[in-house]
């Protein structure tokens, strides 16, 4: 993810990155040299130190987003940090009450919620476009551990927490079905799979999504209890219902978050391996198909997409589009968050909670 | 379905239309018109009893199902019935038995299995091209009922029986996960919902899908206690999971019938409302697309396949497709039934006791 | 062709076939006895004597198309001919003259016009929707040809006619152009090309698009003159502009039919490898997308869709809506032919001689 | 366009931007804060005299870049000059001739050739995955000037060049045509439409695309004399055919540049609107299709990818590659040119050169 912060931090304009910090030296020293950073550590309390820097981006494996997020808040940083924001929703509450005493800026960078699309759903219901919602059913499906060679630093649980597909894909789906609906899931009944009782850990550090691209050398036979697969059927308020699975094992899918919301008046469908589409489903009427134009999006979507009708904007302008408004509500201490808070990511984590628990008894779990 | 069972009939070739039976006469005689028939009949006990009769269609509202087949196995005749086989898996065990015991053919319409890529989706399985199944998900979605001016005898629980949406189409989606992977659900976690607690009905008789263009006029309130929607999330022998809704309620949706198959070596995925593409998802090489070609089907799939590559064949084309073999098995008795058979037709009743048990007690049931 | 008659006549409901002619005694036994067919002839004269028979197919290689039209004509029989109508514009115009004169319904079988989606397009244009047409634009491409292992009777030029991708499948992307707009071909720059200048000729006899799954056996080297490949720019009145292909030797398209039709206030897109599906474009407002249903069909067009929406209706059912309104014609000899004429394939033939002036002479050639 | 190269300049990472130029120096300014850059200009000489400045990028309207881009090589600037390169091909053998001799990086911003997918299939055809090369189609067609009411600079002659749909996005299309298939259009039929032939001209500026969002003013009603659609038929060597049509007119389609390349072993077609998709033809296996995954692309075409499989990357990240590939061979000098040049440019101008004689003439003309 470093490259990918990196580049979007620079296209906001006005941003500096000060300094990269990182376990390893020279990889710190090489993504230092090819984006002209000067500076680099190797302890992120040093930069803290730094009355010079004004905000930090927490990109490490997910355990270690709690304690330096923390850290951060308390040398008073405004802390951007990816999702899923903790191991624990015990953690996060932690985070999300230092964020409210210090009034430092946060967000859970729960980056595709900025496609233009997705705004434009979420704009369409604010509209009332959608009517009364009533069904939301779709799925986060993904290939790259579907053999049991497949590794990753989020197989291992003392990196990534308990739950694995539902973590850190799951809650993306989640997060959008909330951000889009406005509506909160309030009770589940879920189901997860670990279909590899043991994974092939090879001896080095793989980088997300490389994996696919390695030969088999040197392996440990590791014992996995992370799940692979999961399913969901759920409650909404007041009266809508909803399925989704999260899967890091299905073949041919290699990012396809999909989401389908069937309201009173009318549906949306989207599919995140064409960021750029949408599809608008009617009774009584055509069914409708937009391909991103500034001109066709709902006026408060429009500042979500920068180019014009047909040249598409993909995954590294979601990272734009909240960098963006982060860094302007510092700037502007009056302004509202215009991205995803702590207190989303906390959210998450609740959700998580109930399934592993649903997952555990093979009963209905409600969420407070 | 009375046209679409007389022209599939008699594309079959080989096989005359001995007579019509409706309720009301001036329809029956008005289809035998259309269709060159000679015979009309409003009791269908009076053919029954006509010996140079083979075979009968039972295309009536479910409730109907049970009796008619019943008697017309009593009567000596081969027996195609209409799915769901009928309203509860009681009656569909006398079937089954009664069918057995006369050594009769008989068979359940579940049609959609006899798309080309459906049967080619199958033949992919049985040849091991998917390697162990792992997860199998979808949707049979319709947006026919929508309102709650939408009325046909499905809404009515004496002639529908106690589940809808679930019956009248979430059984064809499980019908045709079980007969493409050859695997079995054996437990499943349900949740129903009925969006319109009451619908408007109207006093005359409507047919099926053509409520959308009707005016309306002179209806009467009714309590409905039948699903518009339901979502199921399963186990399938030894270690599959899955997931599916079934709703009549999705705008947009006009028929749409999704299955997504997930397997180690590959996976397929296929939707009736493009009934001759299939999707084939792989890891480590390209995805495929097909657009049905009897060149690129498996051999036993060829079959099912009329016209050449890239030329259309659709849900009229399978009904000739089930009629063909069913009519080939009469006329030799010792062929193998290619058709599901009542037993096929039990089997979904006894699948949906268990969404409605596990519905009504928020738990997971078993199917035994 | 032959079975697709047959059994598209047979879903009509109201005709009887009376005989089947073929040159094969054995091929027209089996085809008989497949559809419980009485008669057989190798002489097709001797069907003309008999009067119980009102009308005739024509589904022979393309040079017999004109003596057997012209001889049944002449026995006061009603001619459904295949397309194209025949091998030269010359012969072509003696039989819209008999046609004419003898006072008997003629149809040349442009049966793509028959799609529901073909003839909402243009109802849509009828009623305005798409505003003055500008552009259209779209190509018919297969592969079937395409190694020069492949072999049909189209490809022998006394069979065929000077002109085969363009007279075989682009007189079908013509005939569609026109009859969708409702606008003439009024001038053409046509190039064409034969990539194969041999090709192996098996020694027996091969039915159409079935050598894919040939192989290879006995072969002699054959010289071929006709086109494999032919692309055509071209004016339509009063000012819109087109281009097209037609192909038989590009991979991986099967039948591929593409046509786009751009107006002043709308555009249409339509792709015979999905048939049930039309797109419309906008300008000012989203995009659109039908999947058929006889719901919002244009009302003229509703009576070419016979199943509800969402159910697929392909290429089978175009020769059966052909037929009902052949055969209506015929019962009924005041109504209007609600289909192609002989008139509309001598316009193709016509077309095809300006394309292969055009493409000899490399000018643009006018269409009378 | 300058957002888009102020953005993509600074995720190269190592490159500053030293000035911005600007005719208008409150917009200068305005794209400066914006951007954090210190300098602004409104007389380009400026910055030609300034020894720190390496390179130029030239984003003014089409008769601009020529006398800019020949200043800048004489000051010893290397130049990134937009497409069309000039409004004439006298103009852009000039540039071409004075890069060659200063020896400086000279690059024609032909972008659309970086996305990854184009590269993959011009890595396919380099493999030879497609065999010999039989037909190129497509089409590149857009709405933005659909109406008389649109405009733009390009619709001026002065400001664009006498030819606009051809010129601005059908260059784009005969570019990745030739780069992808690596052969040379060398004989054109084409036919230019004006379709408006006056247009209302605004009396203020109108930035690109945006004339969609504008609503009616003070108008001019101004004549038009370049084309809004052209249809060009065409010989490639050594035995190629081909077709496109380019459009601004055409309904609903906002980018759609489609090419289809049919060759003997199989086939390509590839969607800027979906542009992280690739249709695989293949005549008789199964067609392919490829979602952009690292792990599927060719290795020359992997360099292209920044982001994993299934995260899209869309039109802003192609100038990031096009950037990336400009100052890496600035710093190193003896590295070949991974982009096109200004003879790619000229290239361009010459095939426009024969269109429009083609055109003028109704003949075929040949390009040297």
């Amino acid at each position: 993810m470093g490259r990918v912060h990196l580049e979007a931090v620079r296209r906001v304009g006005t941003v500096d990155v000060a300094a990269i910090v990182g376990r390893r030296a020279d990889a710190a020293q090489n993504l230092a040299t090819a984006f002209g950073v000067e500076r680099t550590e190797t302890d992120y309390r040093r930069i803290l130190e730094d009355k010079s820097i004004d905000a930090v981006h927490v990109c490490t494996p997910n355990s270690q987003h709690a304690p330096i997020s923390l850290d951060a808040l308390q040398a008073g940083k405004h802390v951007l940090c990816e999702k899923p924001l903790t191991t624990s929703s015990a953690e996060a509450r932690k985070m999300v009450e230092l964020a409210r005493s210090s009034k430092l800026r946060n967000c859970t960078c729960h980056n595709l919620r900025y496609y233009p699309m997705v705004q434009h759903m979420r704009r369409m219901r604010e509209d009332g476009d959608l009517g009364e919602i009533l069904v939301v059913q779709g799925t986060y499906s993904q290939d790259w551990l579907l053999y049991d060679t497949d590794w990753n630093w989020r197989t291992d649980t003392a990196a990534n927490g308990p739950m694995r597909a539902m973590a850190d894909i799951g809650s993306h789906w989640c997060d959008m079905a909330e951000h889009v609906t406005g509506q909160r899931i309030i009770s589940v009944s879920a189901d997860l799979q670990t279909f590899h009782k043991t994974r092939k850990q090879p001896k080095g550090s793989v980088e997300t999504f490389t994996g696919k691209t390695l030969a088999p050398t040197d392996y440990t036979e590791t014992a996995i209890d992370t799940d692979d697969f999961g399913s969901v059927i759920f409650h909404m308020t007041p009266r809508a219902r909803g399925a989704f699975t999260a899967s890091q094992v299905s073949s041919g899918r290699k990012n396809m978050l999909n989401i389908e919301i069937y309201g009173t008046k009318g549906a949306v469908s989207w599919n995140q391996e064409r960021p750029d589409e949408l599809w608008i489903g009617n009774r009584n009427t055509n069914n409708e198909v937009i391909v991103k134009d500034p001109s066709l999006l709902k006026e408060k979507a429009r500042s979500y997409a920068d180019v014009p009708g047909g040249h598409g904007e993909g995954y590294p302008d979601t990272f734009k589009q909240v960098f963006r408004r982060f860094y302007a509500s510092i700037t502007d201490p009056s302004a509202a968050p215009e991205y995803p808070e702590f207190s989303d990511g906390l959210r998450q984590l609740e959700i998580l909670d109930a399934e592993l628990e649903s997952h555990k008894g093979r009963r209905w779990v409600d969420i407070k």
